[in-house]
């Protein structure tokens, strides 16, 4: 297992005055995923828990959905001159029957849309690979569940707190309780990982849970938290145009810039036990 | 030319208090670069100078490096039933005698290096693609220029504050002056449109340049920084361990946690004006 941070010499200069320290930063190398021993992608993440990102990947481009998809996960010995193993290169076998994906995502922008490329090509490509849909999941939360989740996140993270070079992901069941966190210096990958991790433990579809992230909230990441089957995704930043896009053809949960008590709720709004709102959202300007 | 922002109902609880509020979010959108007709990438992006985005990409890719290489962009008409232009694919026509690329930097990892795939073989795979080196430029700066950066580049970008999702990517001249500001969803594509914005111009390679970035320092955005010849980069939040290293090969200085007038120098401090600090970089603890 490879480290995830390491040290080193840098010169901090305050109000113009340098002095020698050392810093802990995040450790950021490539990992190479294969299926049946083809090349599938390469990504920069930080080593740890790379079985589960693989898994996680596969999850999310459609590959597979529960833990007998997968029949073996193994690094491979590298082509290094030396024969060692860099613990960067990873190959998943498949269990009879799971198709290899013929496409990824961005091809299936083309297969699954006839409106050229846009936004909506891309939530076709979404709802054309998912294997279940999230908007019957009937959990509940109330908004003082959805406050606490933040200082959870960050309590469990605080190990890697020395860096600020980690993005966050914390997966929480209903009562609010944390399952499984992950973290990485690439926002995708930690999703991934904590992905990973459920399907390996054939929790998926992840109903009733919430998808708490460090950070902002993308389409892309909307897009897991869809092919994993999680109803709620909260975040600390903004969301984007199509992340909020994306949450509401799918019927997940989207609250962003949740911090303190305050928290934007911008798709599903239904999952929050809510004091009835204005019936008409368009009335006050933000 | 799409739009930059969009405007979103939303519900905003307070203390369990809902109110219907309107947003404005930051557009994100995919767009399809195509090099000669062909598809080359789909990027999640937010609309706008999308030509320098195409640029850019091509820079970083080692495509291209100055204006005469690129003879066209234009956007597509789509493949959509009425015949519209959805403005979300760009086709790239190259002069005579400008190579396709046969290979993507990912797949440049296999070519360039017999070390497996670990951190080296990134830091080759750029070298092998790079047209200049940024190590011998003399540029330099004191810290009391650096400092003044993130103001600079926020008060430029003050426009799109108000989304909290925007990436922004300046680039400043050697007496502290702006000279170009892009902001995207995604931090890479807020550098790409940039570089395009200066191959355009044929400025390449960027000497006496700094790189400012709103946010973190990875191994891929140093690795469009040294693309493009800029000599020194520096960066709000943390760098990770691989673009420290990608600096250090290549020459870049990179600075890192640049806010007030603090700031954490990881790589080529010959650049910056400093008092002699600690010859001794290893001796006292962060």
């Amino acid at each position: 297992m490879g480290r995830v941070t390491v040290r080193t010499p840098m010169v901090r200069v305050r109000d113009g005055e340098p002095s020698a320290r050392v810093d802990t930063l995040v450790v950021e190398e490539p990992l190479e995923i294969r299926l049946k021993g083809k090349p599938l992608t390469i990504t920069m993440r930080t080593p740890g828990h790379d079985f589960d990102l693989a898994a996680g990947f596969l999850v999310s481009e459609g590959v597979v959905r529960r833990a007998a998809d997968i029949t073996a996960i193994r690094y491979c010995a590298g082509a290094t001159a030396d024969g060692s193993n860099t613990y960067n290169v990873l190959d998943v076998s498949l269990a009879e029957g799971v198709a290899m994906p013929e496409a990824t995502l961005e091809r299936n922008f083309y297969t699954t849309s006839s409106c050229g490329l846009c936004g909506k090509a891309s939530l076709d490509a979404v709802r054309t690979i998912a294997h279940w849909t999230v908007a019957e999941d009937p959990v509940r939360f109330t908004p003082e569940q959805i406050a606490a989740l933040p200082d959870k996140l960050r309590a469990a993270q605080k190990v890697f707190d020395r860096t600020g070079g980690l993005h966050a992901a914390g997966l929480f069941d209903a009562d609010g309780e944390l399952l499984c966190l992950r973290e990485d210096v690439g926002r995708h990958n930690a999703v991934d990982k904590l992905v990973g991790w459920a399907v390996q433990q054939d929790r998926l579809p992840l109903r009733g849970t919430v998808l708490m992230l460090s950070g902002r909230a993308s389409f892309e990441l909307t897009q897991k938290a869809v092919m994993a089957g999680i109803p709620v995704m909260a975040a600390v930043s903004a969301p984007s145009s199509l992340a909020v896009d994306l949450a509401e053809e799918s019927g997940v949960t989207l609250i962003g810039f949740l911090r303190g008590t305050t928290m934007n709720v911008y798709a599903g709004r239904d999952r929050l036990n809510l004091e009835a709102a204005s019936p008409t959202p368009m009335a006050a300007p933000g």
